[in-house]
């Protein structure tokens, strides 16, 4: 970059759709097909920033919406890019449509629409600058980012689409068995499993199953708040020692801070601290131990910079949360991660579920676990324009609008409802 | 910029001295001289950034250290700059020999060390971008940053050096005449005085009596920690509806807690809060309702900005706290300023206090009380060296090394003692 202002020319955003397989949790299952919307930000500069969100309806509305009144904006006025996102939602407020996350205020629906903006912007800043995304963060304090291994109690494949090569999984042997593959092809380190989907009892067994088989590496479980305070008490007592944190057993700031004067292990979340205007409430309350961060709703990088700073001057402890998602998002994750020295576990990823992707491959592959963090400039990766365009065809083609794993499960299972244990 | 990496290759450390008039406080009384450290960091791309901090012998030989383990850092390198600071310190945690800050801790210390740097590092970055430091921080949200004046209690002169142009203040009468001038001269537009010198009776007669001269100026008062928790409760009392906030009426976290229960108005801080491991434990107890940042013991213009969204999250004011200071630091603080968007108060500045300066004169005038955010690229300020090699000269032939109010105050008046309301 030789000097000045670098403006924001227009953004260019497209849905797709990927091929998911039918993962199990406390709301239903995951449909055939996952969305994301791909940010393609255009600048006067001729440099192109790349981010990744979600593809629901609404927040596809609200993409648009934003893009309007950011275009003409320096790519570093974060502030003002900020407040004119806020300003041009006027207090509109979105749902995820699917449960799995907390109550989306109007505040941190500004957050969550800013986000693949800001990437984007610190995508396109890197390539002009000659850094990786990670040197506009603080800079890279680590050359890879380890994740764990997400295991999903599953169904062979979806109803009438024959078995996806994963295959069964509904018991501790299934479940083991995927963490076995998991961990070969992949070499995590760390293991987490999607609970919330069989009596506790079960679940409590496959978490042992998974500490016979793999008595070095930290577990942990996460039921999405399926699980009364009784049950989340006496989960966490059988599976004390074992895990290295309890995921959101159940609901609410309240809830949480109830289970947590009982358990042995730290409580962590990305449910019930989802925002910054839950943060306070949780300290004072002792809710959580470790708040998982996701850049998609956290307001993008340089705000989970911030969430991340904040965590450290409150002693809590900072892991990473993950959706479905593509390789525009890993990259952002890993570029972050790298920047972020107080990310102390190994970070959530969705990465083996999906076998499509928008990227050029290349970049993001998994070595013992970790991705080496890219060395090219802005987020380190390129699009795949081709693909870009398969996957929005599907998207156009899959009939999906909006998440709904509940409204799926039904349609399969009729008269199907959430459990509470 | 082209492309890559920009090292440090060495960091200039010049400590320099500048007159300071006779300002009393509660400690005692400025001294003849106040010192700073001049930093002019040099890296490989021929650009030098420059950073304004402290210069007492402890602070410059610490000064020192980091400079030693920052050669070869890249300039975006943040997180293992501190790192490395850190780890060059050791545990070495100073104190500030005049007693008018909080705790000195080791992590404060290295907060201290490493802000200095962190600015040369900024200035030399939006030089070589073509950018404002404000661009790195967020972006510039304000165009000018509001500043207060800053009235103090003083003698006529330095006892044997004659009388200086401002003359004697030590009745309301003074502060007023004081605060007259300050207003008419520079367009100040909010008010604080430095308090804790007078009992407290005769402080708050000078606020009523600044208030009937300043009927539209937000006023505060400061009189570091000088009072009893039974003394501060009184004087907020009778100044309800007359300050917009108390600052630092008495020491400690338990006791700024206990006043808080009993004033109408905020508290504020920059003694009680002086680090980020103070912040949770304040939090907790709700001692204070506004915090001083000051870039120089925050650890830069980053973390600074990571202490605004802290008080931004948790519901805290921000306004920003100045000790006796030259034109980098001013500099800076009008950076960071621009870039703060909840920094609502108008920010203390020494400003009017000193004659002398190591910057070209032009870009930092004061209109309407505010200072214009700088247009050029970096701080947006030159150095001038010859004056930085006068008040070098100053600074080796003055005598002082340490800030010691009281220690001055008692060479003029033996038997003195720090007195407590």
């Amino acid at each position: 970059m030789t000097a000045g202002r670098v403006r924001i020319t227009g953004a260019r955003i497209t849905p797709v759709a990927f091929d998911d397989p039918p993962l199990l949790n406390a709301v239903g299952v995951h449909e055939p097909y996952a969305l994301r919307a791909v940010i393609q930000l255009d600048t006067d500069a001729g440099v192109v920033g790349l981010g990744e969100t979600y593809a629901d309806e609404g927040h596809l509305r609200r993409l648009h919406t934003a893009a309007s009144v950011l275009a003409g904006q320096d790519i570093f006025a974060f502030n003002e890019m900020h407040r004119a996102v806020a300003d041009a939602l006027g207090g509109d407020a979105g749902a995820d449509g699917h449960g799995l996350t907390g109550m989306i205020t109007t505040s941190s629906t500004v957050d969550r629409v800013f986000s693949p903006f800001e990437v984007a912007c610190l995508d396109a800043a890197g390539k002009i600058l000659g850094r990786p995304v990670s040197d506009l963060l603080g800079g890279a304090v680590r050359d890879s980012v380890p994740f764990s291994a997400y295991l999903f109690y599953k169904w062979a494949g979806h109803p009438g689409r024959g078995a996806d090569s994963w295959g069964e999984a509904l018991d501790p042997e299934g479940i083991v068995r995927q963490a076995r593959r998991m961990v070969d092809d992949y070499g995590f380190t760390a293991v987490k499993l999607k609970g919330g989907v069989f009596p506790p009892e079960q679940e409590i067994e496959a978490v042992r199953a998974l500490r016979a088989e793999f008595p070095g590496h930290p577990l942990r479980i996460d039921p999405n708040a399926a699980w009364t305070v009784p049950t989340s008490v006496h989960v966490a007592q059988e599976l004390d020692g074992i895990i290295e944190y309890l995921e959101d057993p159940t609901p609410g700031l309240d809830g949480m801070a109830e289970v947590a004067r009982h358990a042995a292990m730290p409580l962590a979340t990305n449910m019930c601290v989802v925002a910054f205007d839950e943060i306070a409430p949780s300290v004072a309350r002792g809710s959580v131990s470790v708040v998982l961060s996701d850049h998609h709703y956290w307001g993008g990088l340089t705000r989970s910079r911030l969430l991340a700073g904040i965590c450290d001057t409150f002693g809590l402890g900072l892991s990473m949360h993950s959706n479905s998602h593509l390789g525009i998002s890993l990259a952002a994750m890993v570029q972050l991660a790298a920047a972020t020295p107080n990310l102390t576990y190994a970070c959530d990823t969705h990465w083996p579920w999906k076998t499509q992707d928008v990227i050029a491959a290349g970049p993001l592959t998994f070595h013992e676990g970790s991705v080496a963090v890219p060395a090219g400039p802005g987020l380190g990766i390129e699009l795949d324009e081709d693909a870009l365009g398969r996957l929005h065809e599907l998207y156009l083609s899959c009939g999906l609008r909006s998440r709904d794993d509940t409204r799926y499960r039904q349609s399969i299972e009729p008269g199907w409802v959430k459990p509470t244990w």
